[in-house]
């Protein structure tokens, strides 16, 4: 399912049905600093003279930030596990198709802040829904819109509470979140990228920005830059 | 998985995880004369001196109603197929942890506007969604809490139509839909309701609102008040 092999040569990737651009994903629990490193990586790539498209899960469409808000509504505390996910995976739907596939499909690079694994991560290793169940609903949602590279901003729960108390206007529901849950989440993220080593790049979140941020570029551009 | 054969003793029944109270649902294409039924049948079960609930979906929870807000917005013209199964799944996972087994717990018996079915009419039959899949996140949206009984109010697409057009004000984005597909979902339902006789029941809603009341009543009670 996944073209993510740096060997395969250009004749292979042509006939990704997810098009000639790349579609590149950030996951990491919340305070790991996913809206820096995107905004630095958005940078490094324009300035190769290519298009670049930040998106943001759940969201990036009319659609999608409607179910954003369902999300994240502080009333809706009562939400079950179940319907949490299948909202999710309805906005990611929707961003794929109306977003992500056309925008690759004419070469544009798409960076979306969270995709797939976070469903996995939080919903499946964090709250206990079925893998197998979530694997069934995303494939319906996505479809061969898989990820070409994921960036995991990996950093412990404690280090990122930290960086979130430092931003208390932050607090909707999905935050909401004890110490370890978020021991779950990443426990699950970095379970998920040792399954796909090819994909992931795994880096330390912990390190300054920029450092963080030119390893961040250099490694996407070695294996999809070809 | 149903526990919806009359023959069955109560002692079977009691072992229901749906609890004591029964679930009925009606379904139907729009303009069938739902609504009037569904009250109707209320009206003559609590004459038996029995608690009823009602409920309609996409809805009958708070999440649900915002989620039925996002499906009904004549905005979201373009929602994607996916999209649109994945919200109505997630209402519905919603209101039967929420709403509908803590009633059927107590006793309650709970009508249902739309359900399970809605969704492999619509989404499969209507809409060309592969109806394996639809079953698997249906299982995931309801687990194990399916109808007892099942109200098919069947019309022509024709009928239908016509009853719909003295309903001016109903213009929302599901009813902006031609005959051809009308007739899919109609179809489709008489293909579900086929495949489970025991738990659904067929009938006419070309014949006048009471002498159907009746029948739809007098089927219910007869098969569920044992």
């Amino acid at each position: 399912m996944l073209y993510n092999n740096g060997e395969k040569p250009m004749g292979f990737r042509s006939q990704n049905l997810s098009g000639p651009g790349r579609l590149i994903t950030l996951e990491g629990i919340d305070g790991t600093g996913k809206t820096t490193q995107i905004n630095s990586l958005a940078s490094a790539i324009r300035k190769q003279g290519i298009s670049v498209l930040k998106l943001r899960e759940p969201g990036g469409t009319v659609i999608g930030e409607a179910i954003r808000q369902i999300l994240l509504d502080n009333r809706h505390t009562g939400m079950c596990n179940e319907s949490e996910m299948l909202l999710f995976a309805a906005a990611r739907a929707q961003l794929v198709r109306e977003v992500i596939r056309p925008a690759l499909a004419v070469g544009t690079w798409v960076i979306c802040d969270r995709f797939l694994d976070s469903t996995l991560a939080y919903q499946g290793y964090g709250r206990g829904v079925d893998l197998e169940v979530i694997e069934r609903i995303n494939n319906l949602a996505v479809g061969n819109c898989r990820p070409d590279r994921t960036v995991l901003l990996d950093l412990s729960p404690e280090a990122a509470l930290e960086r979130l108390g430092k931003r208390p206007e932050k607090t909707d529901r999905l935050d909401i979140e004890g110490r370890m849950f978020m021991e779950r989440v990443r426990e699950g993220y970095l379970a998920i990228a040792a399954d796909e080593p090819q994909r992931f790049i795994v880096v330390d979140a912990g390190q300054p920005a920029k450092a963080l941020a030119q390893e961040v570029f250099s490694k996407i551009w070695e294996g999809l830059s070809i």
